[in-house]
């Protein structure tokens, strides 16, 4: 055995024991008004992510309805394959909630009234005045292998289980309630069962589509430890790279280490980093520079516009946008008759005219001017999709043109408006040639 | 055997054989971004919809990570228990989308190129001049038992797959993907499998929160045969009204006689059916009357443009917005200084001021003026959320104030944009008072 296979086994193994120390968690959803779409699974969301950023690894999730065999069964295959299952819903007072009789019947105990939680629940309805129905009593109810978890916000009680190495978490469906108990009942006695911390870091990428962004990150996507992973957003590809170690520093220094090589790769193409958008990332510019912008957006009919000002402190930079949707408008708002008579309303002579026209009469550091078709019937002769962008500030204009984008109105605009946030910001970083 | 009885046990043989009828369906959500919660799974909700109204019954909504062996065993489950499978996600071009091979593992079955499919593919990336790169060739593949489900607004066509007796649907994970290939594609072929057919229209309702139209709506909602059901919608309260019947007339004629009884509990808060949008019926109404549009926005930043301009014919009756963010540049778009002075820049009089400012610059028929706090901060005395909105034309204004919506930031923009829509649309249908 050579020197670099017996390295390539102690890696192994120790990865081996790390992953024997990661639980294999699963949540099961109960509820019939899920599966008749009446509400959505945010549930599942909020605690998939509290699961990922405490390190458990969570390989399934399960929806339910408000029926006892179905549930039974959903429960027994998890109990098979996973070491921790997290169940929301189904603990009211009501026939049709059946959580705590499916897991009674999974582990062949029986359910006994406690005669504390009885008391605690008697006060409940007596603090805020009300009689107790009687069928809540089974709210008080608990089996040998459960503990309870109070509930200060509402009248079900949680079921902490433990049995034969796994660990069973019943909590309320009602959101406010469910996330309550999970911090502060729930993941304090999961903690010492835990062995890894998980750290997270998201790099937006802009200009290149989800498989060419794999594609240039080529084994960098293999790696086990830190992840590496792409997914398409409406506004960016997100390469999300993520690491375990045992603390928290440990897994930072692990994902600093794979951004580097994946920066260096993605080059300008990479714009921010977890919640950044590319109007927060401009803003961001013009505001340390104390510049403003103004925009003259035809194509994108305002969407420019709104974008910048979803930032919440764009009025800082952002002084204004003119829709000028009609020709004479554009001709009012100071873009020259003859530009567009020449070149036609969809040209980049008339973009670079709209960039110029709106940074001189709004008295802005930076003019961006959009004209394209966003469709259904094409203008002249281009194309319904051809876009036309134009970035004019104190050291020269940029300009780009849309590749003529075809899947509809709504993302010709988004791609167009995108598109030159993202002139703009490379023209900030000084990426592209000004003339 | 009295008649009662003799009655019960014939409804119960009908409605039996009607249930035998009835496609037990399964719903599987494939990606790690959801088990990581990333993303909430709000396609199955859209489907556990969609299948509740064609009278499908779902039974278990199951997500599970981009893993091959785990998907494999998720869908062998399903295969065995329900008769209708669908799918989303995993059909992307890179190695983590496993959805075809899974589907061909539990089938044993090869996946082999399609060359229709393959051209098609090739033709979209040439349409959006961009190299295609070599791994999408996948999304080209089908298996023997799969038809190909085209997808013109992105590059992964769905699976439509019949063997056994059972049906399996793949569709991709973007959701505007996917709802378009649900309706269009997979919907219509899964029809000759449902014993009736079902007629649903729906009302689009503005004004009124889901609980009080639920409320107006009384016992109407329990109704079995047409149901109705609202759901509330980022642009509106939706009441879908669907109809069971052996012909499609029969069941368009029930779900008229619901509408009518329907409309005259919500009045004039239904402003639009099934693909109505607010934008889309005040552009309608101002086409019809030949009359044009401008408005001045401060508050919604250009969104109250950029709804309008989502409708494909706008140019036909939107001249042009101002986005006047900053004071001003309204000043500079014919805004009184001396109005903005004495009632503040969030006030109903710079509103007005603005709608009419709008309305003499770009000579339109129509000028909408808005102003608000969007917030982080407030602004004079105003909290964040607070809008005032005005709608000037020939015969007068009207004004609306806004609730001061306090829901953050994009929240309080929608909201406003959606109310200055809904005001001119009052307004053109001579529903409020103009002065």
């Amino acid at each position: 055995m050579g020197l670099q296979a017996l390295f390539d086994v102690l890696s192994l193994a120790r990865f081996y024991s790390f992953w024997r120390a990661v639980m294999r968690a699963e949540i099961i959803s109960c509820g019939t008004e899920l599966l008749l779409g009446h509400i959505t699974d945010t549930n599942a969301t909020y605690l998939a992510r509290s699961l990922a950023t405490v390190g458990i690894d969570l390989f399934f999730v399960s929806q339910v309805g408000d029926n006892l065999k179905r549930m039974v069964e959903t429960l027994k295959r998890a109990w098979e394959r996973s070491d921790l299952i997290v169940m929301t819903g189904g603990l009211g007072p009501t026939e049709d909630d059946l959580t705590r009789e499916a897991i009674s019947t999974l582990l062949g105990e029986t359910m006994q009234v406690d005669h504390e939680l009885e008391r605690t629940l008697r006060a409940h309805f007596h603090g805020s005045n009300r009689p107790m129905p009687e069928r809540n009593v089974k709210q008080a109810t608990l089996i040998p292998s459960a503990q309870a978890l109070p509930n200060p916000v509402g009248t079900a009680p949680g079921w902490f289980v433990q049995k034969d190495g796994r660990i069973l978490i019943a909590m309320p469906g009602v959101p406010r309630e469910m996330y309550r108990m999970w911090e502060e009942e729930a993941l304090p006695r999961l903690k010492p069962h835990l062995g890894a911390t998980l750290f997270t870091r998201i790099l937006r990428v802009y200009g290149m589509g989800e498989s060419n962004v794999e594609e240039a990150l080529g084994k960098l996507t293999t790696s086990t430890n830190p992840t590496v992973a792409t997914y398409a957003k409406e506004d960016a590809v997100d390469v999300r790279i993520s690491a375990k170690a045992t603390t928290a520093e440990a897994a930072e220094k692990l994902v600093s280490e794979m951004e580097l090589q994946a920066r260096q790769v993605l080059g300008s193409h990479v714009f921010g980093i977890d919640n950044d958008t590319l109007a927060s990332v401009v803003g961001g510019l013009l505001q340390a520079r104390q510049q403003t912008l103004g925009v003259m957006e035809s194509l994108t009919g305002g969407l420019l516009s709104s974008m910048i000002t979803d930032v919440p402190t764009s009025s800082r930079h952002f002084i204004g946008g003119l829709v000028t949707y009609s020709t004479d408008l554009k001709v009012q708002m100071g873009v020259p008759r003859a530009v567009i008579e020449k070149y036609g309303v969809v040209s980049e002579e008339t973009a670079r005219a709209m960039a110029h026209a709106v940074r001189v009469q709004l008295g802005t550091s930076f003019g961006i001017g959009i004209t394209g078709v966003a469709g259904p019937d094409p203008v002249d002769d281009n194309p319904v999709g051809t876009v036309y962008i134009a970035v004019e500030g104190p050291e020269g204009v940029a300009t780009s043109m849309g590749p003529g984008w075809r899947t509809g109105r709504k993302d010709s605009k988004r791609l167009a408006a995108l598109s030159a946030l993202d002139l703009l910001r490379r023209t900030l970083e000084g990426v592209v040639t000004v003339q």
